[in-house]
């Protein structure tokens, strides 16, 4: 029963901290909420606008999000619905396959969020967290820089009134100078100084607050509040002055109510053409909201699950699914806002999820004057802090290789789109990781004169004898550099043509695939066909356990030596003896 | 101009051995040439029937492809030409594209052969021969024995003249099943007594000529020419007894000449088709070829270079290709030939490729009465060898993860085809890689009393404090395991609420790439931000020349240690030196 107990409050973290909860607490969590769900209504709308979906989705994709996390969550402060990345990757993703405001374009994007959740849980069950490693951190900050971008050049429509193709970067900003003499004045007014007030607000707003005596925390989370100031002087801008006869782009009617749960359609040609971006959806919603999970997290001295948050994820996806709603993660500025408002458990999300219920119940008919050149305001503002070139040249500072990544996943991304550039940057981190761990170092050794120990014959003065080669490896043997083993011992065998003994020494040695252990059965088949003894020395003993199981080592046996010094003195003992009772560094000639 | 003759020589070994050719070893040569030609026959021939391709194409493909090797490989033994997994692999790719007997798929093949040696010689230039050493072992074996069984699957049709589909080993099978009754009484007969008669040669053959008085040499190759003798006994049956009139498949007329030199249709959709099997088939190619030429060299302790390898082999696969041939490698039984007959230089091979020319230009027409049969009982024999269940056991038993590699890729290979289990091994391999390397190790230490140096807590007695975390990582910092080292970081911290240091020892990190320094960077960030002061020790020469140039080296230089011990001397002094000062392995209780 208590090993049940265990696993079920791993699987459901809620049975943790909902055992502890207080009214205290929840009076915290309440006020927590209150704030959180008045941020997260332009963000849910901006975000919408962004995936090619009406603004009520991008409602419906905020609440049952937010529930199921506070259940199946490990952070605490961790706020769950649509983010700036998942959002364009489902544009990508479904606008080829059908017209934006059509049933069909909805229900795409109710079936990504359902496969991006499914492929979460089953990489959360299956322990493969580790998996998300692989995005490294060039390709992920390229991936943002680019993303950023290509976000932003999307919102010149919406921001200026300018038409333009969607697609990549290199499309958009194409299409956008080509129609640029089509901007509609009136919205470009009022996008540019939507634009420019949550600028303003941004970088100045809490410190007007604070210098009017207002506290730092308080400040700063009204400061974040800049959004709904914006919407709520747009609203009234538009309305007032009826500028949308003006040609002017409302979200007029938002439909009333709650979503109804449904499921996504049962097609399998339309799974089949999402299932690979809703891969990688789910891996990089994944990276993006562990990392913040994570930096919060630390701040408390909390700790997050990686593979319990894959299932947290994938739980909140279905959520969004089958409430009408498209692909979700964890964000950043929604979860800082939780974060500093003072939110204690995950039960201050569910709270918001009621506050964004309430709205999308009785307020959506304030939002009918909302200009779309205001949310797009919104979008520009938010995406801009993820550009970010510098990072290039410091990065290829640092580590050319890195930069080189960081740069290809930018320029492939806007140019190609997000898929290829992600792709070439996952595809090139890993292939130079490959390459490195393909080549491991190894170093001839000698003996260091008045001591049993064999060190490096470039580091140190030692001794050494033409007929023994003793050859060191740093590095466990695996198959990527099996063959490399194999190419460098014939090497230095050519090099050395008075070689009698090669002696292996395995100290560095953590364990042994079946593809290195075939490369020492053909290094000792091929050294013997020369007239080579191949000996083996300080091998661990687990890869010894391994090596009792196999034919090699009954042929081997008496050539492997606990330390180098046996294996050195079982050959030349009367050499091996004069060089430990040498004394300190003197050089002592062989023979 | 020194260096300009190295280079050239280092492209074209044939300079090098060239200038020492001597009369006596030409006459060595041409000897060996002359039985290497005459084996050389009924394999080319067989192996074009297994590829779907007229016999002439096999003599085609033998030729050109030896000259070339001549000039650029750097083996002395290699025998280059039409072998049976790239012969497979050829069949694979182009029978979906054009019917067999079509010039179209002659000219498929064609393309197929340049495609493959273009990209031999790209990846030889750009030195990406490690490449290929993400084909594990297993993988290789399992895809060695999974050929073998789909070949030997295939030849049961000319074997035993029962037709069936082609495709996969399962198709094959089933469709054989499924037509048994058709099986053609006279064909079988043939087939059948040439397998045995080539069995029984291959076992006993050899011991039987030695029995007789026979040098082991001369029996050795006397006994590797039962495939001529089959033919030849073949050849006069079926003329005698008019048996093609029974329905018995013989080669029939065969065009006298040698090839015209053609490039394949330039047609770039075909190209785009065939480019992915021609990538596969010059990695399965040349790993192939490699370990063969890698084997003969190191017996006469000879040097094989990998990336003039690459070369080579894409010589001689466009070769094959403007000598309207098909793709070729090294092969394993006719390099041994090559190998025991006593080949001195590269000159035995083309030799050899004048013997084939010379049958094709005037002996043609003798081979007008071969069964098909033969032919494949021929390449029957030759792959049975190939099949090796068993080293799926003792993969298992040595490495279960190499050994379910292995398992996968027979499976797959059976099932869906050469390339999916390819895929399918190469890619399970690799993640199980990526999995290992992305948990390194991690030890706490503490210092052993009586001494500088310190150890892992839970293999010695040693001397901590509850303020100092001092831990140890053996692994060089890379993107796979930079948010491992984060979260265990974490998971230390939060199980020793009273640490106030954090000490990193990096004595065994040969490197930190980008990610591995933005993971320092947030883990030094969080531990700040919970009251910990995060320090390195031990960090080596060329990273520390890498971390000056970053900001996050001004905000950690002061905690950045020569030694551990001078790091833990920095924090805690008086523990520091009571621990160096205590007399052996006593413990010391902290305070």
């Amino acid at each position: 029963m208590n090993q049940f107990t265990k696993i079920l409050k791993s699987y459901l973290p809620i049975l943790d901290w909902g055992a502890k909860y207080t009214g205290k607490t929840a009076t915290n969590d309440l006020v927590v909420a209150l704030i959180v769900s008045i941020m997260l209504i332009p963000q849910s709308l901006a975000y919408a606008q962004l995936a090619g979906l009406p603004p009520e989705v991008g409602l419906y994709a905020s609440m049952a999000p937010l529930i199921l996390y506070a259940i199946f969550g490990t952070s605490r402060s961790l706020s769950v619905g649509p983010v700036a990345v998942t959002s364009l990757m489902t544009l990508a993703a479904v606008a080829p396959i059908a017209a934006q405001g059509t049933p069909e374009y909805a229900g795409a994007a109710m079936a990504l969020a359902l496969l991006t959740g499914v492929i979460l849980i089953i990489l959360g069950f299956l322990k493969l967290g580790f998996l998300s490693n692989f995005i490294s951190f060039p390709v992920m900050a390229g991936l943002g820089t680019a993303v950023g971008l290509q976000i932003a050049a999307g919102q010149l429509t919406p921001v200026l009134g300018i038409p333009a193709d969607g697609g990549t970067f290199l499309k958009q900003v194409i299409s956008l100078v080509k129609n640029s003499g089509e901007i509609n004045f009136y919205i470009a007014a009022i996008g540019v100084s939507s634009f420019i007030f949550l600028i303003l607000v941004r970088k100045y707003m809490a410190t007007l607050l604070m210098r009017v005596g207002m506290g730092k925390g308080l400040a700063g989370i009204l400061a974040k509040m800049g959004p709904v100031i914006a919407m709520f002087i747009a609203i009234v801008a538009v309305g007032g002055l009826g500028l949308d006869k003006q040609g002017v782009k409302i979200v007029g009617t938002v439909p009333d109510g709650l979503p109804s749960l449904a499921l996504p359609p049962f097609d399998l040609e339309l799974w089949g053409k999402l299932v690979t971006p809703a891969l990688l959806i789910a891996i990089v919603g994944y990276v993006a909201s562990f990392a913040v999970a994570q930096s919060l997290a630390s701040k408390k001295r909390q700790h997050i699950d990686p593979n319990q948050e894959l299932i947290a994820l994938g739980a909140t996806n279905i959520g969004a699914s089958i409430s009408s709603g498209f692909p979700v993660a964890g964000g950043f500025s929604r979860s800082i806002v939780n974060f500093e408002a003072g939110a204690e458990t995950p039960a201050a999300g569910a709270f918001a999820a009621v506050g964004i219920a309430l709205v999308a119940l009785f307020l959506t008919s304030l939002l009918y004057f909302l200009p779309s050149a205001t949310l797009g305001a919104t979008i520009l503002v938010s995406v801009l802090s993820m550009v970010n070139f510098k990072a290039v040249k410091v990065t290829y500072a640092y580590s050319p290789t890195d930069g080189i990544a960081m740069a290809m996943t930018i320029l492939l991304t806007l140019t190609l789109g997000v898929i290829a550039g992600l792709m070439a940057g996952i595809g090139f981190s890993l292939a130079m990781y490959l390459y490195r761990t393909s080549k491991p170092h190894m170093a001839v050794i000698g003996q260091v004169p008045g001591t049993q120990s064999f060190k490096n014959v470039d580091r140190q003065e030692v001794v050494t004898t033409p007929e023994i080669l003793s050859v060191r490896v740093d590095e466990s043997l695996f198959f990527p550099n099996a063959s490399f083993l194999e190419n460098k011992t014939g090497e230095m065998v050519a090099l050395n043509p008075d070689v009698k003994h090669f002696i292996l020494n395995c100290s560095a040695v953590n364990s042994i695939d079946a593809s290195g252990l075939e490369s020492l059965k053909s290094i000792n088949q091929r050294l013997k066909e020369g007239g080579i003894a191949f000996h083996l020395s300080e091998v661990k003993g687990p890869i010894m356990d391994g090596l009792k199981k196999t034919k090699f080592y009954e042929e081997l046996k008496d050539r492997i030596h606990r330390t180098h010094y046996d294996a050195v003195a079982a050959i030349d003992p009367k050499l091996a003896k004069q060089t430990f009772n040498a004394v300190g560094n003197t050089s002592i000639p062989p023979e």
